[in-house]
């Protein structure tokens, strides 16, 4: 690489920050990918790693080999801890060393992490799913859980170890309620001889007024349907007012579970609070209009850790949003370039969808409402389409095609040191 | 199942156990299969997990899956941690309960664990490779050998980093050793901005005069020179004296590397000293012709786990000799139960290969010696017919048909809470 070329340091390797690299292709700059992990992450297919259909690696792929073929891009594996705006550098760490790297310009694409709205003491009782730790943490409580249970002889802990509790009615929440459902009526249905998994309880509790708020009232209505007819009950109105290793608390009420799943809050990461800039209550960076970090010209922040107020109600955080912000900063650091001003950013909304299950989903297309198997087809089709690189798509295709026809499921491996039953 | 039946309780389901237990299928007997898992591991492609070849889930099956047809097989996920022969109980234990199991017939088939031949302090700067957490810590490290010398300016430091010694000239280390030169040479090779991952060394170190010393001489020769073509030195003789953070010592002469692999020696587990009886200098149990434990006519060790001298030679840890006396002891137990006396154990030898690379390997088939394309081609028929579970059989061969046509490799995650970078 050229290294008299402006140097642009991309901070995240998610959707935004690699749309972001891969949309300043042919741009006259070299650029520096640094992420925590090695690898792209497809997040909306995490839930199903957590559920045993897919193994982690086919919904990952190394960041390097992606831009591979891009010959002005980098790729560090390091945290940032921290910005200089006024030297213009990103520290580094390792295990091992700290590290400055000098950038002209910057992009902050680190996402989001689980949010406990000042519960942090729920966590280690209710883990929540935003990586590929979690979901294999997940994934080994539940099928532990079912171990446990074929075990146990007493009817009133057994009862326990098949409650399955998950918090949050938004789609994290119901892809993984709907999940477990799933496995516990289908795949692991006939692999047990003193419990019958068909028998387990799996709640999806929803603190608001109705699941998936985020769309229309109908399809929320269709998604609780079609929920339930997998076997989850659906308790809308329902506050978690604590969680223990007992189980979930609703004010005087108390549900006895030994497997609870956070799906309910996202927040910024630790690293924006040390920015000194004004950030919204979930930490997130209030970007001005072009996604410039207020008083930085040219340092920019996208995706998940940023709010950005479009007709006065906040973009949600999915990838669309995230991956639009990273063509948006492509195109502005390649506007600078040329002395041009920056554009102000506009998301444009090509649907929204969430699935239950199989053949069940629901998807807002403009003025397009569709629920059950039409839906999944679609959800289906999208993200197999945005499934990066070719043998992921082609493995996870198959692996569908295989767990539709037969209901086996592939990756329910209990992985890790320690056999930690549940208690 | 019926409680009257005969209980046979079978402890470990590797080749050994579960060839037991399905070989009871049709006995008039119940059957308990105990495993600290919850899968069975395919363990001859386990390199290639660490070599991020496959996927952790594409060589394990889950016992319950591989068992659920048969009727009369219960799976419990606990550890055995004790035997009373007098008393015919197996202590088990998992993180809450201690529990004893009562059986008519005991098979102990709990297989092998890395020995270190009494320096077990070198583990930690040199992991073995017996299970899927080994492979995933050894992919780990390996990849981020590759990572920190990216990162790395120093020649000196960037050349240990890009130094890996693998210990021991037996299958293991072959495997290992060929696989490291392969990701080195073509899977990474154009995925790095500062290194060339090409100038990579791969040393195998063998104590002895040649490699594979099971094989006979001209094979052991072929495998040298096939290593060599794939890029590994190779040098035998050479007794490793030290290991520690900064490489491997033989002698006066030090070898410093950040990765170091041990694939040198199986011993039984611990588990065999609680059982009384004489155990060789490996742990492993001398087992009787028929065998039996001396002295307990009702109780069977099989496996890697055993000492079984055939024609005065000690049979070898390979899954053929696990898997035929799995079937030789369901024989004996449904002898006993037809008033028949035992038969005696005699391994059939079909055959011998050992892998190397993409078109390396060498087979000995009676008095037939393969190398080369052909001797892998044997190798590849025989590995993916064996691959427990249709799945994983077709998922194994597409990802193999996938890396050996674009030299791709699907599973490059670096996965595990803290980013731990090679020191």
């Amino acid at each position: 690489m050229d290294q008299q070329l402006p140097h642009v340091v991309i901070i995240g390797a998610g959707f935004g920050g690699l749309t972001a690299a891969q949309s300043l292709k042919h741009a006259p700059v070299r650029i520096t990918v640094i992420d925590r992990t090695n690898y792209h992450l497809f997040q909306p297919l995490l839930y199903q790693v957590a559920m045993a259909g897919l193994s982690p690696a086919e919904i990952a792929a190394p960041i390097r080999s992606v831009l591979r073929k891009q010959k002005n891009a980098a790729v560090l594996l390091a945290e940032a801890t921290g910005i200089d705006f006024d030297e213009q550098t990103v520290n580094l760490r390792d295990e091992q060393h700290e590290e400055k790297l000098r950038f002209d310009y910057l992009v902050l694409a680190i996402g989001g992490r689980t949010s406990y709205f000042g519960h942090d003491d729920w966590e280690k009782f209710a883990p929540g799913l935003k990586d590929i730790d979690d979901a294999v943490e997940i994934r080994r409580r539940v099928l532990l859980a079912f171990e446990a249970a074929e075990k146990d002889y007493d009817p009133q802990r057994r009862r326990e170890l098949l409650t399955f509790v998950v918090v949050g009615g938004g789609p994290t929440g119901v892809e993984l309620a709907g999940a477990i459902a799933e496995l516990a009526r289908f795949v692991l249905a006939r692999d047990f001889r003193t419990i019958n998994p068909q028998s387990a309880e799996i709640l999806l509790l929803e603190g608001g007024a109705r699941i998936l708020p985020s769309f229309p009232p109908d399809l929320s209505e269709s998604a609780q349907h079609q929920l339930t007819e997998l076997g989850v009950k659906v308790r809308t109105n329902a506050q978690v007012t604590n969680i223990d290793k007992n189980g979930v608390y609703l004010g005087d009420e108390m549900i006895r579970a030994a497997t609870v799943i956070w799906g309910a809050g996202v927040r910024a990461t630790a690293m924006t609070q040390s920015l000194g800039v004004e950030l919204d209550r979930a930490g997130r960076v209030r970007v001005e209009p072009d996604l410039t970090i207020p008083g930085h010209r040219n340092a920019f922040a996208i995706g998940d850790m940023t709010l950005f107020l479009q007709d006065g109600k906040p973009l949600p955080g999915v990838s669309p949003v995230a991956m639009q912000m990273g063509r948006s900063v492509a195109r502005n650091i390649q506007n600078d370039l040329a002395g041009k001003p920056y554009e102000h950013f506009r998301y444009f909304d090509k649907g929204n969808m969430a699935t239950i299950g199989r053949k069940a989903a629901i998807a807002e297309i403009g003025k397009l409402h569709l629920s059950g198997f039409i839906a999944w087809l679609a959800w289906l089709g999208v993200h197999i389409f945005f499934l990066i690189g070719f043998r992921n798509r082609f493995a996870v295709l198959f692996n569908w095609a295989w767990s539709y026809f037969t209901y086996q499921r592939g990756a329910r491996l209990i992985t890790g040191r320690k056999m930690n039953l549940p208690s």
